[in-house]
């Protein structure tokens, strides 16, 4: 026996009187998952947090157990809800499978994603999903878990998923134990987490939707989470099957990235009309029917948004036997992944070429202030500049290091003003950013020229800028 | 001098001390619009409704002078209105264009239609916009049009149009009549009438973007919008240039196309996923962020939504010199378009072959409570499901004569119930259909089926009418 399991018997032996709570995939949702689980509101949860042995998670369990909660957020919740469970003791992290034997529920968050590599032109005609690696997070559930384990994943996956992949594989594991498949339940509820200040409430206090494989599944799911939700601030619905909440959940992020896609092709038409895109989305946002429209932007970044439609798309043809794909969802996808492109020639087209020019790009993160660049579309930017430019620089107040692109990020404007820049490009919509000490000290730099991709200033500030340096706006006509 | 000439200039005369408007088509916008405009808020008009000579409009123009409002319409302020008008005897309508030499204001509602007929696969790949009609009656402005007066289009035209059609016709006019080209002003300004109960108001305290070709155009587009306006009721918005504000309304339909397409793309899916798309948007409409996501149905009719996308899209094309579609708005009529063929699909794929079925049509306008026709998606099911089954029969409250199709419709139920159908298809949602007397008059028919393509039913109705009728509910698996 090595010592991880022997951590982990004595984990079982000090909270025997609780519930046993397993979360697997420590990542962005299962790590802030662990902690509303271990200060559940109405039960006391023994929490064991269950990762894969790779190199990365090994740190981040590491990291958990030494009493360093391993994401950097905004809320402060987040240190308070560790701490807590710190001190209470009820929370371990492990990449042991054998953990789940000793679940009473557990909570499937582990990563599904979608290989976009095949589509170079970013049309999307042959993206591909890979459902190895959740088979196999499923399968080990089947090796391990107790025959009654209420079982409830979270992750977002191709509708049907539960019915056709992980019911059938814990049927054969269960069977190849001789266990009773009458006691498998599963169920499924997703989470609407948003990353930031209200990380922890996004989670707690935000309404959910939720179902079951069969009413017991379903009815035991809804236990569970009466106890981390509080149900007087929001409700839960049950909804009939896990496929139709599979699809709630892809639906709604499909559909938030398709009023992103419809704003980004917008914004490129009142740039060439030379409109100002602002101001129409504003004047039509009064009408109720309508108050869902967005804003021009860079494009969409993040984990789900640049995938989930395409989740959809793909169950209609392998579990539905459809031949089509959702065309609407799967070019919503596409325009937003040209958006950096789209950017990247607005920015050409207004500032000319840039070979000679030294360019300080402020913001990777896919959103503001957050420290998160998971798919970030300022990615896409970025590479283009870096090409056909002298020199760049990069700023951003949440990330110190871009690992994707494995470059150095400065949080001090004054290192990025030092480097002398003739192009400032604002490509995060950090609060920093607008705020008028900030804004005066680009006024005072000697002039250059500004292109502001996510509308992070507003008029007043647009004028006075626009007094000494050259500004252009996205989704909006040249400014005089 | 004939008739008609005496009658106009005796109206002007009895009307000498009242600024004069004139209305430019007496469509379903412009005859409403008269009737704002004849009981202006805060000054007395005499207006002036000009159409065509057409067949059609003449009877429109002897309906209005002979004291009948040509439209049908349940908005019990329309014939107020109208009375209001003829008891002040300020209304008069015409086919002469010599009416607008007396007109201090024009107000543009001529329409402007898209040809879609060369895409017979629905695809629209080779929609055309034909603006001769609309330039005509422009020229005709310039031809009789005082120097000074204020010309302010309301049709929804391709974005550019003011700049790029309107302005240089006027101005070849009046250089040809040695006018003064700088006394033109043209302003721009959308309305956003509902048909149905609330028409009048729709237009008089419903918010409204504006916008004119210079200063002096928009401040007096503006002046005149205040005395037909309550503003007290909405806002004003003035936008920088007339391109904005035709941008403005086009966008604005577009969206809610592109909105309907994408419910339409999921209502397909979760019928093929057996799950029910309508407790799926209840549990999402609950975010804010998502309140303008639509429930499953038959499609998109109407005047607007139908083509208003294309506009824009042209406009790209042909006034800002791009060579691409604005593919999502392209997409979302096109995926519109083809919804009544989707609906007849599930028909045939839940209830089978058709051949020796009486069918009932229930609804044939574009939408519920409304006497209108216009593009009306149920002519899509309607045609391919009359060729297909042995008879049909069709009602509606709010149509007797299906004019495009040229078919009788009739507004007795028990008329249809003689008939003995086998289908009920539900096509437009009435709101007489839903309520419970005469969801019990179907539940007293023989068992038959029900195919409720626009969603009409709560759930207790479709349960009860399950116990006796098959029922097919669009974006809805089979019912158990």
């Amino acid at each position: 026996m090595d010592s991880d399991y022997i951590n982990l018997k004595e984990f079982i032996n000090r909270n025997s009187d609780k519930k046993v709570v397993a979360i697997q995939g420590l990542g962005f949702v299962g790590a802030v998952m662990s902690l509303v689980c271990a200060n559940a509101l109405t039960e006391e949860y023994a929490v064991i947090g269950v990762d894969l042995p790779s190199e990365k998670s090994l740190k981040r369990i590491n990291e958990f157990n030494d009493g360093l909660f391993p994401l950097v957020a905004d809320d402060p919740k987040i240190e308070i809800f560790f701490q807590n469970s710190r001190s209470k003791g009820n929370f371990y992290a492990t990449a042991d499978p054998v953990a789940f034997e000793f679940a009473d529920v557990v909570i499937v968050d582990v990563n599904l994603d979608v290989d976009k590599s095949n589509s170079e032109d970013l049309s999307l005609n042959n993206f591909n999903i890979n459902l190895d690696n959740f088979r196999n997070a499923i399968s080990t559930l089947g090796i391990f878990c107790k025959s009654n384990a209420l079982i409830i994943v979270e992750t977002t996956v191709p509708p049907g998923t539960c019915e056709n992949v992980v019911k059938p594989i814990l049927l054969e594991e269960f069977s190849k134990r001789n266990l009773d498949s009458k006691s498998l339940k599963i169920g499924h509820s997703y989470e609407r987490v948003m990353p930031g200040p209200e990380y922890i409430d996004s989670i707690r206090n935000y309404p959910r939707v939720y179902s079951g494989i069969d009413e017991n599944s379903a009815t035991e799911t809804e236990k569970f989470l009466k106890t981390i939700i509080d149900t007087s601030l929001c409700d839960l619905t049950r909804l009939n099957s896990t496929t139709a909440s599979e699809m709630a959940k892809v639906l709604e992020n499909s559909y938030r990235a398709a009023n992103i896609a419809f704003a980004v092709e917008w914004s490129r038409f009142a740039e060439e009309a030379g409109v100002n895109l602002w101001e129409i989305v504003d004047a039509i946002r009064v009408r109720k029917t309508h108050s869902n429209l967005m804003f021009p932007n860079i494009g969409v970044g993040g984990y789900c948004l640049t995938k989930d439609p395409l989740l959809a798309s793909w169950a209609r043809k392998n579990f539905f036997d459809q031949s089509e794909d959702l065309f609407m969802s799967v070019d919503s996808v596409s325009i937003n992944d040209q958006m950096p492109m789209f950017a990247y020639k607005r920015l050409r087209s207004v500032f000319g070429d840039l070979k000679d020019k030294r360019i300080a790009f402020f913001g990777v993160s896919y959103r503001g202030d957050v420290g998160d660049t998971r798919f970030t579309p300022v990615r896409g930017l970025y590479e283009l500049v870096s090409l056909d430019s002298k020199e760049t620089i990069i700023h951003d107040p949440f990330v110190d290091f871009w690992e994707e692109l494995d470059l150095q990020v400065f949080d001090s404007a004054e290192r990025i003003f030092e480097f002398n820049p003739e192009i400032l490009i604002f490509s995060t919509a950090h609060s920093i950013y607008k705020q008028e000490n900030f804004v005066d000290k680009i006024l005072n730099l000697k002039p250059l020229s500004i292109f502001d991709s996510v509308g992070l200033f507003n008029e007043c500030q647009i004028q006075n800028l626009s007094t000494r340096h050259r500004i252009s706006i996205i989704g909006r006509g040249d400014i005089s």
